[in-house]
Parts: C-alpha cells; structure tokens; sequence
C-alpha cells in the first residue's frame, strides 16, 4: 500500500488532522466532507476533493471513513451517492468513526454484501494525539484489509490492535472509556475528601503523581479540576453515554460491574445538573457540597 | 544533621530496609527491635544496638519508630522503658509507623509534654522502594523537626511532604489508599467485561498502558491478575480497612463518596469469600461468575 | 358495556384466570390462544373460540390481549390473520400485556390508524390476584375507552388508573418495580447482617411485621428466603430486565438513582450465578457469603 | 410484679409518654429528670419524685432508663448519686435508651458486678406509640429480670421479644433502621423518577398502597415529601448514623451490603446539603435535579 490512493470522508477535527498526517507521509489523499468548504486546507497541501462518498470509493482502493456519530456513519454508507453505491469486488472501506457495534455490524455486512472488504478502527485519543499521529487504533473485521492498512495506521497512530471480528473494536473502546469513567469518580471524590479533611488538594496531586498510581490522566485533568475548569476535551454526556453502553454490555454478558454503576449515576447527576457539554471531569461538581 | 547518630526503632520488612539504606549512606545508626536477632544483619553493617527504646532515644538525638501497627507504635512509646522514659527537652521521635490520626495524636501529645519534638511521617511504597530509597513521605506535626529530619527523608524516600498539624500525614495516606482501592475495582470491573464479552485480557492491558489512564499498579499487577495470582504486596484486609477509614473521614466531614463506598463493599465481599489475606487485587475475584 | 360480547387474545397462567373471571361475572367471552388446547377449560365454562385474533376482533367491540411479552404482543397485532387486519372504526383493543412503551407507541398508532381506538393497560399482581379479581390496573391511552371498559376493569382488578397518552402505564409499571427491586434487596442485606450478628432471622421478620416499614412482600416472601426457598412468583430474570428499563427511563430524564442502580447490579450477579429463573427474591443468595 | 413500685429515670418525649403510662395503669411510679420541672406533670397524676437516680434506685425494685442518648445513659449509670451508687444484689435496671452495643456492655458490666440484674430494651417507635403504649420492645441481657418485667413491657408496648445477650437489642434495631433508611431511598428514587417521567406522584403513592409493597412508612410520609414538607419524627443525621453503625456491623461480620452502603451515602449527600436537622424522609431531595 505504500503511497497509494486513500479516500477519506469526514473532515471534523479529528478526521482533518488524521488525512494531514496522511498528507505529511507523502500519501496521494481523495478527501470528501459535507461541508465542502472544511476541505480547503487539505486541498492547499494536496489533497484531492471528491463529490461524493461513492466518486471517492470509485477513485481509491482504500477509503477511510470518520464521522461524528452512529447516524453520520451509516448516513455516508446508505444515502444516495453513498459508499454502497460504488463499493465492488476489492475495495477497502475503513470505519474509524466511534459507533456502537451494532452500527458496525451493519455496515459491514452490507458492504461484504457487494464483495467489499470492512474492518471497523475506532481509535483512543482526541485531537491532539491525532495531530501528532499517537492515537490506539483499535480495528476488527477483515483481517486482509486490516493487513494492508497497517502502512496507513503506522503513520495515523502510535500503535494499532487488531481484535477479531466486527463489534470488537468498539467493545474494546466501551472497556477502556468505562475504566476511565470510573477512575475520574474515584479521582473526584478524593480531591473532595482532601479537601474537606483540610489538606491541600494540590499537595495530593504530587503525591498521587509520584506512586503506583501516576497517569497522564491525573496529571493533565487535576489541576483544571481544581480551579473548577472542565473545557470540553471529552464530553461528559459521551462519556455518560459510553458507561451506560458498557453497562448494557455488561448486562448481556451478565457481569456485575457495582463500582461503573455507582460512578455512572454520578455522571447522571453531572447530566441532571446541567454539565453534559463541559469536560466528563466536571463529575468533580457532583462530589463538592451541594445546595438543594 | 550531617551523619548523625540515628535511632531506629523496629526492624520489620519496612524498617530494616530503611535502617540498612541509612548505614550506606554515611549515618551512624543505634537499633532495637523487639525480637533482637533481627538485628544481626544490620550489626553486620556497622549498627550499634539499644536495649531498649528507651535506651536508643537517651543515646539518640533523632529517632525513627517504624512499627506494625497502631498498638506496636504505641506499646513502643507508653510501655515501660519506652520512648516516653527517656524523651527529654531537645529529642526528637519521628514515627514512620502507618497509624490513624488519633494514634499518633496520643504519641505526640505525650512527647511533646515532656519537651520532645515529634513528627508522624507515613509512607507510601512498599519493600522494593523501601530497599532502592524510593519511598513518598507523608510528614507532619512539628514542623522544625521535619526540616531538621530532609537528611533522612533524602536517603529514604524519593520525595518528602510536609503536610502541616499532626493527623495529616495519616489522612493523606487514606485518600490515596481510598483512590487506589476504587481504581482497582474499575480495573477489575474492565478486565472481566473484556473477557465476558469476548475481547482478550492481555489486548486491554495493552491498550490501557498506551492511554491516558495508564499507570504503575495497572501494569504490575494486571499480568498476575489475568492468572488469578494474588500474591499479598497489601492484603486485601488492610486495603478494606483503609477504605472503611476513609469513608469514616468523609463520614465526619460529610463528604459522599459512592464509588469508594461500592468499592468498600466489593473488598467486604472478597473479605466474605476468605480473601482477605491475599493481595488486595483479589478483589478482582467478587467480579467473576460465582457459584452460589 | 353491560354483559357485551369480549374477546381474549392469550391464554396462559394470567389471561386464562381473568378469562374465567370474566365468565364468572356473565360477559359472553370469545377466545383464541396460540396453543388451542388451552381454550378447552375456558369452553366448558361458556367461552366461545375464534379462529384468529382477526377473527375476533370481527366478531367483538373490544377485545383484551395479555401476551407474554413484547414479540408476542406486536406479534398478535401485526401478524396475518393479526388484530390489525380486522380493526375498523369503532373497535376497541386494550392491550393487557407488559410491555415497554415504545412497543405500546407502534401497537397504539397501527391502530389508531385504521379507525380503532386503543389503551395499554398492564397490571400490577400475579396469578393469585387475577383469579380474585385483585389486580391493579394501569390504563393508559384512549380516555373514551378506558371510561367504556371500567365494567371489565371493576371485575379484572380492584382498582383501575387511567394514566393519560400511550406509555404511561409501562413507566408506571417501571416505577413500582424498581422500588420492589431496591427493597427486596434492602431486605435481603437485613436478613444476612441480622444472621450474621447471631440475631434471629424470624425475629426480625416479626419485629418489622409489627412496624412501620410492614409490607405484604416482606410478609409473603421473608420465611420462604429464609429456607432458601424462591420458587418462581416473577422470576429474577424478569425483575432484573425491569430494573434495567427503570434505569433507562431515569437515563432518559437525567435522574440519579444510586440504590436502585446498586440493586441492579446485585441481580445482575444473581443472574451469573445462575439463578434468573429462580423468584426475584433469589438475590438474598447473593448477599450470603460465596465461595470463589 | 402486679402494681408493684417503679422507678423511671429520664423524661424526654419519649420517656414523660411511657411513665404516663405506667401511670395510667395502675402502677406506683418513681421518676427523675436531670431538669426537675419536667416531673410536675407527673406528680399531678400521681408519681413520687426521687432526689437522684441512686436515690431512686434505693426505693425501687426495678427502675427503668430512658436518656436521650449514649453519653446520657452512661452519666446516669456512673456519675455521682447514680444508677451504680445504689445497686445491689436483686435490684434491676431497664435501659431502654436506644445506646450502642458497647455503651450497653459497659452498664451491664457495671451493674452486674454489684449483684444487679440488667437488660438493655430499645424500642422501635416514637411519640405516638409511645403514648398509646404501642412500642415495640427489643429486649436482651439477664432473662429472669426479662420475665418480671413482662407487666411493664404489657403495659409500654404492642409486643416485646427476648433477643438474647445484652446487645443484640441495639444491633436489631440497627439492623431494622437500615432496612428503613434503604426503603426511604428506593421510594424517594421511585417518586423523582415518576415526576420526571410525566406520571403523578400522588398516583404512584396510590398504586403502591395497593400492591404487595403497602406499608404505613409510604402511607404516612409519602404525601409530605411530595410537598417538600420534612418535619422531624426521625432527624435524618440519626438516621445517618444508625446507617454507619449499621454498615460496621456489617464490616465486624463480612458482610457486603452495597444497597445499604449506597443509601448511607445519599444520607451523607444530605447531610452536606445541611438537612441533617429535618426529617430522613429529607434525603428525597438528594434525587432530585440540583444546582451546583
């Protein structure tokens, strides 16, 4: 696949830095975009503009697809002039988008249906990992496809798993979102507790940061947290959204999960107070002392 | 304090690590131990031995208590020929012991009646750090004593906090022991909802220690973990008991913590199942499949 | 609606006992079930048989369903040969069924559509009650109807409630079993820590049956638990997917419910430890000590 | 004991209600109250009044307690002029204060080891039942003195049961209270979610009192708390804190309670919103949407 033609739809901010990155490694990228006025900075270091989803699939043998959401995803695959129409014998269509395995299974079936070739990537890190190419791709479907994509995923990420059949990468992604949800809930409740018991809450960051439990996510989001700062990094109703999904997930596996449940209904108490746009880190205003 | 002679008391797994890094690094050091053969190798090293606590602290001008347990730290101390005996105006008795805060109230208070300086100064790490000088020291009480004591700390630990009026150094210890307990719940909710749900234990730790959550304890014990090895680093009983010490700090200071009190119950639960003696990731165990 | 001609779609343990009741009070009843053996009982006591739900709807002005479940429900309706096929102006179809709101929503609009008029209305109490004519009646929908059906209401159930548009009687449902669910396990957390404490468990069964927090459930249910008994009344699978669209419905309107959500997860370890099909009051097992 | 003499130290609420009682009766009572004034109303219907608890005690066989909390009912036992002053061999002493199990240890001892009887007999109910003699009475400790005082328990309450050694009458009532205090969350959860959802709470109040899970706490509260109405009958901090007591009791015995532990935090929720003062039934605002 090396410096092959590669499609790609969706040009938000994550899907912007990951087709420059391609661009930087010197890959001839087709972009297409709804908005088509978000491909002109691609266009000015290289890009190609597409018309539509299905005019890129016909141009490139490899078309990676990152929307925003479930509906946009099966939206640029079904509509009209949509990836389906162009898909054929050979084709490689990537899904880097985050959406619910369901979704995926969806796609998938109904590009294989058409001789295509699918493997979902949803991956682990926000714009700033995808500018500088260190984002956890998290692929399963087509084992082939994911083969020969491994040139692109080395430029777009730092690592890339392939985890077996369609679904798996969006499951892997509800695990690690769920861990990190309830980990923000323990981090709150002891920033609280220090501070309630009268120690410095700053202090405690130093301490947790030089121990067994040290992790970028502390360091970066501790010391925001404690000037009430919560700019919208991850959003805290998508990360609510993601523990309810893990749950569920855990429902049908039959898995008790007591602590995501507890840390859960904190991050529906952030929701009920009105913090569903700003940084899942804002659970933090759910532990302090409320008024009725 | 320049190699000056040291007095240390207690010669556990903790302490005789500690006393051993003090000789390699130049002090002279007077030891007693309750059961004196634990002394030999550090004799060996150039230890001088005290009969008894009250005769390290009358050789002594600084002492360190590193004891098991809030009745050890204590019985070293009030007992006969203990600390108390031989304290006098100028002394200085810092307690290393990981006790609550009413414990090394008690200590303190009776020292400094009779004119001696204390400090309580906790850890965080266990035996390799202990052996490598790589512990985190938690210090308060009086607070001439703590500066007079980084010479100490220097050797002992990677980093030393002063943390202001006795009882603090305590109370920091459980809100990080009350994070960590929390974390390793959300850690073991993740590992058996990958695995339920058909994704490999071995990929989520992967990924994990590629993110933003990814930290020491995760990475240590997450292998052993997976093969259902528990081999006591904290035992279980005493994470739980910092947990229910936590949530009691919250309890007066009415802090809600319902992530750290659901992890509380899930360690009761490993308790239940005779868990209690082994490391405290068994806790991992109440979040499999159980028969009733 | 004096002694009008009623259908009946669905005969098992409940529709069969509100079928003979209504027989018993003098209303000419026509029935179809799927397995038609089961109208045999129902025939000898007056009922006539139709062949299909269409059949029946023909022949009746309104006709009761009380389906096992959703797929069964929209099954009966949509189905050839189903209720729709049948429905004209004027018909009244008061689905009896449990079943979520949405499925409610898709029966009440197919009908409405052709002219007929429709109620949801799921009950409140088991077997016993529907042979006494016991039941709580949750109506919901088409007010005209459900003021045209009070006749049949005041002999199916002890009281009836008219709720307001399409849904509500499943919320409502929702409402009251989440609550059973936290209590059941409130009660079964007292019941262990009473053992546990060397306090009698039947004493503590008569100390709350005289104050007041004295229910029929604790009643009714308290000694069987205490033989380990849980022969299926609602089995725990069932309360537990309940539970689960409570939390939802909380999910949908932001509201918090931290105990019903730590209930939740304590049927979902009832459930693998292989008790679902036991009586919902199985989850007792879970707080019993386990073995790993 | 037919009518025989009765002493009766402490006349709150709860203990002016019981002496009136025995009054009433036909029993010669005997009573002390730290504040004298609080006799009169007695005297007028015919009680004596003693100088002191000892000075009672001397002059009656059997002397009942009821002090208002544990520091109360140790003063009156050990404080001069007191309970111990004055015991002897064949006196008995009834302390119905609702104390811990330690508190009532440390009397029984006390009493025991002066030649007295001694039984602990919290009681569950307040005012009301107190003045129409219908408690209900949780008895333990020296069962012959039990057995005499059976008149006087006919007299005091609905029902009174012999639980065996002293302190089991303080853990049932704990483990009762905590039954309570995860009932009054599970309610209050139901009734926000109602609201939230569309469906009237006064409804769901009605449909409740239908069902298998009718109980007068529902009945009586219920339609307060819909009014945001919370007048003190049990102060929400007590109820807190038999909660605590309740969940370390379960600590001492391994037993995992994570419904109770997610109900005590709610009470702590509403502590740190300044409730404690106001009804338990107060805890109902927790549920509800705050402002941060």
């Amino acid at each position: 696949m090396e410096k092959v033609e590669v499609g790609f739809l969706g040009l938000g901010i994550m899907g912007k830095a990951m087709a420059m990155n391609l661009l930087r490694h010197g890959f001839k990228v087709t972009v297409w975009n709804r908005t088509v006025s978000k491909c002109d900075e691609l266009v000015e270091h290289g890009a190609s503009i597409g018309e539509s989803p299905a005019a890129v699939i016909k141009k490139c043998k490899y078309t990676i697809g990152m929307l925003s959401d479930p509906a946009a995803a099966l939206s640029v695959v079904f509509d009209k002039n949509g990836v389906l129409e162009a898909v054929s014998s050979g084709k490689g269509y990537i899904d880097m988008s985050t959406v619910d395995a369901d979704t995926s299974s969806n796609i998938s079936e109904a590009i294989t249906a058409k001789g295509g070739f699918f493997i979902e990537a949803p991956v682990s890190g926000s714009k700033k990992p995808a500018e500088d190419g260190q984002l956890i791709i998290l692929a399963a479907g087509e084992k082939a496809l994911y083969e020969e994509a491994i040139p692109l995923f080395d430029v777009l990420g730092k690592k890339s798993f392939f985890l077996g059949q369609v679904g798996n990468g969006a499951k892997m992604k509800l695990v690690v979102n769920m861990i990190m949800g309830s980990m923000m809930n323990a981090f709150s409740e002891g920033l609280v507790l220090a501070d309630k018991s009268g120690l410095s809450q700053n202090t405690l960051l130093d301490v947790l940061d030089l121990g067994g439990m040290a992790n970028p996510m502390f360091r970066m989001k501790g010391p925001a947290m404690i000037q009430s700062s919560y700019s919208p990094q991850f959003p805290l109703k998508h990360q609510q959204k993601d523990m309810r999904l893990a749950l569920a997930l855990g429902d049908e596996t039959a898995v008790s999960m007591p602590v995501a449940a507890a840390a859960n209904e904190a991050f529906k108490k952030a929701r009920s107070m009105g913090l569903g746009d700003l940084d899942f880190s804002a659970v933090f205003e759910t532990v302090k002392h409320l008024k009725g």
